[in-house]
């Protein structure tokens, strides 16, 4: 690489002299210290812009629905790691964040995808429920999964896909994102003979796509969602521990397939 | 280890059933998504309890406060991570949070528990700069540095630290710590023969302590806030990459002091 | 999910009991430690066998060609992590290891993919050059890139190249999946009309399915590799500090294209 | 910063032109590989020298006595976020290193920091098991652990002590660092009123400063020799799932000791 263009890094998020930070065009400690919640904060430093009330209630509500399950893979890992390693919260935290990938909380990103192409295909007049089955059938052939849809024991849907659409209906945001998860909702049988209801990962794109969050950030819900969560976890496993006892009950039932050497008792 | 009480798992943040997932004792469909902002919510897991407007106003000032400075070295660990590894969202926001340890981000910490040490000095009736002043002896006599105090650039205060103390005062916040962090400042030239004025990472805690913000979950200010503004980073590289130029800036300027093969010509 | 055969954990690498810990089915303390390598010893963990001398020395050979060149992107991370969190040395190689993605060090196995699904297509009787470059075409068709493959400053090939070929020659390795590397290269000016040469990530795979490494593990090849330079890193950095300094120089070219509030100036 | 000393990175590890890699003053594609394994390059990008016979071999037999351990807590976070993100194996690997901590594998760089105050305890003349004492009582005064000693199963020494005793004597290292591990588990009894046997975190720091492994690089053996061990788990994990089964498993016995709201049953 040669110095120009391309080699001189570029941001519009931040800047500084001695005397002023400036974050999104505003001075930090005069226009936003105080005067701004976390939740507008994070969609200013996103977007570059003050978030509607719309956008900050919807993404406010998919934040709150995603952050806590319980005691999740990623919060186990989490806690494991941080009681092997409790000087390093920010580890613990980054083991927790790891897990935010496709098959879980990443599914959040995945859906959200499907759903733009699936306006894309309205584009030449086709009907939003022909496009819905055209991309369920196109995921069906590549063998892909449906992303955000089905779930291991619900057959109904879950219950914070309905309290998310509710948020974004009174909030006024525009639902035709939702519109379009529930016509993958229609669709699915249609293609694989079986029902599979709109789980929280299809839901939350649904409604933040409906308050033009940006779907480059679409996994970030989940992971800033989950940190909040995590360091309340640590925060109890400081306290009370329960990292250790988690990996000792995890291997309670265990089947070694390997061999042993002569003489080995288990 | 024998199954008993310690290795039981046990956590008071959540649990769930088919139909309900239940945290901090509340409904979660139903008393929490689109009722409460994600500040809130974060404190409703951290602590077990509704916070107070003034923790409110406090915790959001801080996150607001310590989210974001350009092109810090974390911030360049992140996106440089993306660039090699654009499908792993998480682990470029896990590599940024790594970088929230003691020297930068998590001097917020150690600052706090200085504080809190400082406070326990007055429980036999030491006024508080007597205890202030013997903290800082401590300190020197370990040779530890004092965090949270001083900076590379500023002679004077980081202007953060009055804009997050004019925030505790509005909010009506207990001030006993920012009076701490203050008796901290005037004792340091009484020891080390030079001023060192509060930085935001000892305005922080000195700040959050008044609103009874749990000393283990310190760390996890700078690490929620950098997480909110890494999604922002990684959106914003997502579109206009900076890593590789970032990587390439860095060593335009490098001293190779090993040795070479005969022959070699750099 | 139900106790049954899918919830029981299962593994074949090892168990232990108060005095033995059997590793694929060997006495850890009487028949391995002391009497084998690290690198056959990771052979054995991954593979469940003792390694040919074909698959050590090609194995060998491929840790050391990939392990360090300087200051790369993830050495970056890696440095600037540590140095701001050096009492986490496992947070900053993790940092560092984070990088190893698709773009950079994962193309091994992306190219490792490649030659496998080549060689299936000669399954039918197809020649070595006609799957090759069905191959390329089918990349191309769907705008994917050629996995290792060119590179930003060489025009000929990277010399990793041909001393991992000669590696894997000397150690009598099967070399089909090096005619497979070497067939994607000659196919490439047919498709795209220029010449893109194998970089060392192609190499790596090409040499080590030769010997029967797992397509599962290929980028584990750079992750260990990397695991060991990066310690030698931060080891170098615990004593000679460059973490702040890269990010000091990485931001002296620096553009930033956002808004500044009136009366700020740079 | 301003432009100098300080903010030019240094390094002695490598440099390169267009045709040549230099590692440590050596011609990598010329001189190293194929004419190195992985162990002794680790030990030359580590120490800038090519390893003797002894260092090899007793590095050899640290890095296998602690790569593998069965579905330890680091392998179970590793395995669960692997399941949870199953195209980012770097990221699988990260989380199984970040509990690479000072509870567990990390207790590796305490104790070896504990054996050099020692020796240095010795330098006026006093005896081992004096300064040995004096060690294990300056610890004991400040509440701290003595790190690699003691066991939650074994009352006698963990088997991998005496195997790496062995190899250290064999390959004819320095010794004193294993007389150091020994004078100290001799002087526990007296500060503590029972026996804590060496374990071994002790035992690796014993053989490696035998060897001149630097102790800044102590708590790289393990990170290194996990690494290896998570790569092998994964390989597996992606064959024969195992991480939601122990994500499960571990959760079969939970308390949950918070509020519910009313109505709701387990």
């Amino acid at each position: 690489m040669k110095i120009g263009r391309e080699t001189t890094p570029k941001t519009a998020i931040c800047t500084s002299n001695e005397h002023t930070i400036v974050v999104r065009g505003q001075d930090l400690c005069q226009d936003l210290i105080g005067q701004t919640s976390f939740t507008d904060y994070f969609l200013l430093l996103l977007t570059g812009k003050q978030p509607t009330d719309a956008a900050r209630k919807v993404v406010d509500a998919t934040l709150v629905s995603i952050a806590e399950h319980g005691f999740v893979p990623s919060v186990q890992a989490s806690r494991m790691t941080y009681a092997a390693a409790p000087d390093a919260l920010q580890g613990a935290v980054a083991a927790g964040i790891l897990g935010c990938g496709p098959v879980i909380l990443g599914a959040s990103e995945t859906a959200g995808k499907m759903f733009v192409r699936i306006r894309e295909r309205m584009n030449d007049g086709t009907s939003l429920d022909d496009a819905a089955l055209a991309e369920v059938q196109a995921l069906r052939a590549e063998r892909q999964p449906i992303p955000g849809y089905g779930h291991p024991l619900h057959k109904s849907r879950d219950p914070r896909v309905d309290a998310l659409f509710k948020v974004a209906r009174e909030a006024g945001a525009n639902l035709d994102f939702i519109a379009t998860a529930e016509a993958v909702e229609r669709a699915i049988p249609q293609v694989i003979s079986k029902e599979l209801k709109l789980n929280v990962s299809a839901a939350i794109p649904a409604v933040l796509l409906g308050v033009d969050f940006p779907v480059s950030a679409l996994r970030g819900i989940p992971i800033l969602a989950r940190t909040a969560s995590l360091i309340a976890h640590l925060s109890e496993e400081a306290e009370q521990p329960s990292g250790f006892a988690l990996s000792y009950q995890a291997t309670q039932n265990l089947d070694y397939t390997g061999e042993t050497p002569d003489g080995y008792t288990a």
